[in-house]
């Protein structure tokens, strides 16, 4: 099992038996996420930026952020810390001191930089947009070399990364299974809603087949996990 | 209407159109929540934490977080930022330029403290429990003293907040709307699922009345935007 080797920076300090440092579980919780939280510090000063972003291998990347400018200037990146985090159910306990959340995430730390190269940049950005919608590009007006220009891209090598996760039911003191308190779990979950079309969409144009796995009530960490799957194993 | 100042770390750069100011919006933001990414620098590396938080006034708090130690250390606090996003939809335009998401975001910037005092941490612990569950802390065993010395509670003061949101439909370059292509919005939302009783369970313990707001299907956000708001108004 090919694994990220923790330092002081990724180890999971509080409920470290939670703690995964493999590559298959720090990759499944990335794959089935949309939206990360991107810290970096200017000045002293730490910011959170949330943000779509994608996975290459063991790369990241993501679209400009308010960091961009700095990045400009710092020709050998930045430390930026990647977080992503998916809800899955409120844990509720016979005492509030072990009310608890059920969730997966990842911290992941390494070096953002701008992606210069415009070839690299290009099959990005169509990555990006196949991974939440597969065989969406080809349907799309291309894009001309002035949105390249004005998009800025920003790649992350993972040098460390920790998964975090908490599954499955409460756990009580053993002495307050005995008492007559109600405890169990609330699932949460990202779903799709229907599908709702441009007011300005052109009459008689049906909902292309590639965009109908967003299903009214699909599990869309699901649907990404899928379909990152399936282009990783197209690549391959 | 009030407002909080912003300068320049807390000021929207990138189309800064979708930012807001205002405690109304900044605050509509916070309570429909329940997960917040924080930022803190430890030696110059940024990190990214995902935990439960709450907001009372113009105060953010949440649980011990991996810079308790640091905080221990600092008596005057620590810079951190909090983030909270809520993913509200896809949206499929006519380039993949134009693709984009819904969202609604803040991010809110001050010192980070532990809370010493017991009386502010039994209440606001009570207070967390009450946010999510109504109803809920007079029917559990009561926190215990060794609990409360375990838990470590953090608070923030706001002193800069901002919120920056996107809603509807994809906005296309004029031309593009001539051109035979879908568009629109995939809304994704955070909904409850059906609920899990722990395998522990004492036979014959119903789900207690007040638990019945986490319906099937039930939107996450919707429940905790309802339930600060109750708390809001009794407190008034």
């Amino acid at each position: 099992m090919t694994a990220f080797n923790p330092t002081q920076r990724s180890k999971v300090k509080r409920l470290h038996e939670r703690g995964r440092y493999d590559e298959e579980s720090v990759f499944a919780i990335l794959d089935a996420g949309l939206v990360a939280h991107i810290g970096y510090v200017i000045d002293g000063q730490p910011y959170v930026t949330p943000t779509a972003y994608w996975r290459r291998g063991r790369r990241l990347y993501w679209h400009g952020s308010s960091a961009s400018r700095m990045l400009r200037t710092q020709k050998d990146g930045i430390p930026v810390c990647v977080t992503v985090s998916l809800l899955d159910g409120l844990v509720v306990a016979r005492s509030g001191f072990h009310h608890s959340i059920n969730y997966r995430a990842v911290m992941a730390f390494g070096r953002a930089r701008i992606v210069e190269d415009a070839t690299e940049k290009e099959a990005e950005l169509d990555y990006f947009v196949e991974r939440i919608y597969p065989g969406h590009t080809t349907t799309l007006r291309p894009n001309n070399s002035q949105e390249l220009k004005a998009t800025t891209l920003i790649a992350m090598e993972i040098e460390e990364a920790s998964a975090k996760t908490r599954t499955g039911a409460p756990k009580d003191d053993e002495e307050d299974y005995a008492l007559d308190i109600w405890a169990g779990v609330v699932p949460i979950r990202q779903v799709v809603g229907a599908i709702e079309r441009d007011p300005r969409l052109k009459p008689g144009i049906a909902l292309p087949a590639h965009l109908t796995r967003f299903a009214d009530g699909a599990r869309f960490d699901a649907l990404l996990s899928e379909s990152t799957e399936k282009l990783a194993k197209a690549a391959e």
